[in-house]
């Protein structure tokens, strides 16, 4: 976190842009805070982070003190949904410098967007347990599309692939197989792209799509799914591209009503926290979406110059060991912070 | 399916087993029956093919005549439900000759199977459409997970895991977002590995499981999961293979009750129909699980090697052009064949 705010504090005076960072949240959303008030957020937190633009958020959980679950639903998920935050976008890009566990790739090949519905869909708290205990003991797990749910991510996805060169968009279904909430997801794809008419569309089924990301990544462009198929997606998709230890997150309020979040993809690594190791190129990276959300492009630009530029020249005493180096956070970190100054 | 037949035949007078292969159902579950009699099976086909230990199943559709969506439902879903197929088992493996799409990996580092349930879990039948057509139209489709569903495909995974030198068992769960039946089944889980404490058990949430297939694929042994989640994963796992062209599919009943269904995994490719150059191996192999499950270990190990030795040796004039050479689906499955008896 302390690098990724170097950076934007970098890119701010570099390009000349008024982004007031309020760092006194440190201690909100940590399993710590947990552990000493049993919740992971003061009471009236909502209120005060409405007040803001965005929240810049780095890795939560600490599962020797806090369940995953607990930490988890108790601040991520907990944002998503209190701010309506219904796009989680993800790159799926190759970068510089990373080895790609697909073999013949190189860079510029794969480079594309996971546009996940984030608050309805599979995520749903209907349902129940019958007969617990018993033989003839069953639970019930509803998922629920809703016509405003389903329009509002196809129309940001319709969105964001009109405005790409390759005006591409996939949809992920699973129509052939779950017979209720899927053909109506498609049923709204088709809707929405009489709207597009210059977006070129198809639609795979999850199984096989899965299949593609591994086996032709080149072929997409803007990829959008419910909330499990975009949760699967957009994390075998950076996997693909070697980048999951590296890639970032915006979950996002497109209308601005609420704050977005933007966040590392990678979780909390507890088994190198306090070495001073972990990449701080994810939590960069988020802060570079953040300013691509608000518009700053020049800024963006810069930013994503500087992470490309490191991973390519920074060499082994600057790069992390997750990525083939012998550097530290610090140091990786002034060294992006660096070439954003330039 | 011809070659498919031939390499059974051969195994059975190689081996000396008593196999009656009746071949008299060409016609059956075709699309060409079904744009004749508007249906895909005649009337009664369940009693006539329940007398039958085995069914050997070509892949089916061809969507310029029938909707792949009616033609699996009429066939292929059907036989999984009718006949209590609650196993789907996939084995995920590096073959020799076979180009791995997956960095740096060779033949004998990939070997594990998929275990899917094949009846209930995400692809129920429950649930509806409210207010169609309205701004508040919502559809729910409910996930339906019973302790014996649920128990009987928990059974089977563990059993295979314990037969094999690693005993290790992987479960895809997502209980981390989905609430109610995800939980129920890491609780099944957890319970059933009381009862096989040599097997070594742990679980993986669905999106990061899919990014280990294409990490670190050597880690997994036994993979189980949901139907919705077995159904991706047994797509992934042969594609970080390259295997997802001459891949096997089991569909299993393990009492033997019904007869059980053994498949291909691809599709029936209309593009090359009729051409000559399809690849039978994927059609001998789910012969050769067929033996496997039966019992006739010495046949199934005769048959895989001449897979193996086929693809490896068969050179650029029997290998198919899927798979890099000019042979023809003939040609192949008798260079197959002729290894079998040998
Ligand atoms: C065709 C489809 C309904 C089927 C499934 O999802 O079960 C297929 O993907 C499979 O895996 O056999
Ligand atoms: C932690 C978990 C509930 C979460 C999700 O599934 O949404 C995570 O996987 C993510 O993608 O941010």
């Amino acid at each position: 976190m302390p690098e990724g705010l170097a950076c934007l504090r970098a890119a701010a005076t570099r390009y000349n842009i008024d982004i007031q960072l309020d760092d006194k949240f440190g201690d909100w959303a940590t399993c710590a805070r947990y552990a000493r008030e049993g919740a992971m957020l003061p009471d009236g937190w909502k209120d005060v982070l409405a007040s803001y633009d965005a929240i810049y958020f780095g890795a939560v959980g600490d599962p020797s003190v806090v369940p995953d679950h607990t930490s988890l639903w108790g601040s991520l998920i907990q944002f998503r949904r209190e701010f309506d935050q219904y796009v989680n976008l993800r790159p799926c890009r190759l970068m510089p410098g990373i080895r790609c566990p697909l073999a013949d790739k190189k860079v510029g090949d794969i480079d594309f967007w996971v546009v996940r519905e984030n608050t309805e869909g599979e995520y749903s708290s209907l349902g129940g347990h019958m007969f617990p205990g018993t033989e003839r003991e069953f639970v019930i797990q509803e998922t629920v599309m809703t016509r405003i749910g389903v329009d509002r991510i196809l129309d940001y996805a319709f969105k964001l692939a009109a405005s790409r060169p390759k005006k591409h968009l996939t949809s992920a279904t699973k129509s052939n197989g779950i017979s209720i909430s899927m053909p109506y997801w498609d049923t709204r794809v088709a809707e929405m792209g009489k709207k597009f008419p210059d977006v070129e569309v198809d639609k795979y089924h999850i199984d096989i799509l899965t299949a593609w990301f591994v086996l032709r990544p080149e072929i997409f462009d803007v990829v959008v799914g419910s909330n499990l198929f975009g949760d699967i997606l957009s994390d075998l998709g950076p996997a693909c591209t070697g980048s999951i230890g590296i890639a970032p997150s915006g979950n996002i309020n497109p209308e601005g009503k609420w704050p977005s979040l933007f966040e590392p993809v990678h979780g909390s690594a507890p088994d190198i926290a306090g070495k001073g190791i972990a990449n701080p190129i994810g939590m960069i990276w988020a802060g570079q979406m953040m300013l691509e959300h608000f518009g700053y492009k020049e800024a963006a630009d810069g930013v994503m110059r500087a992470i490309e530029q490191a991973l390519e020249h920074g060499g082994e005493d600057v790069l992390t060991p997750d990525i083939g180096g012998k550097g530290t956070t610090k140091g990786l970190g002034a060294y992006v912070a660096g070439l954003i100054a330039k």
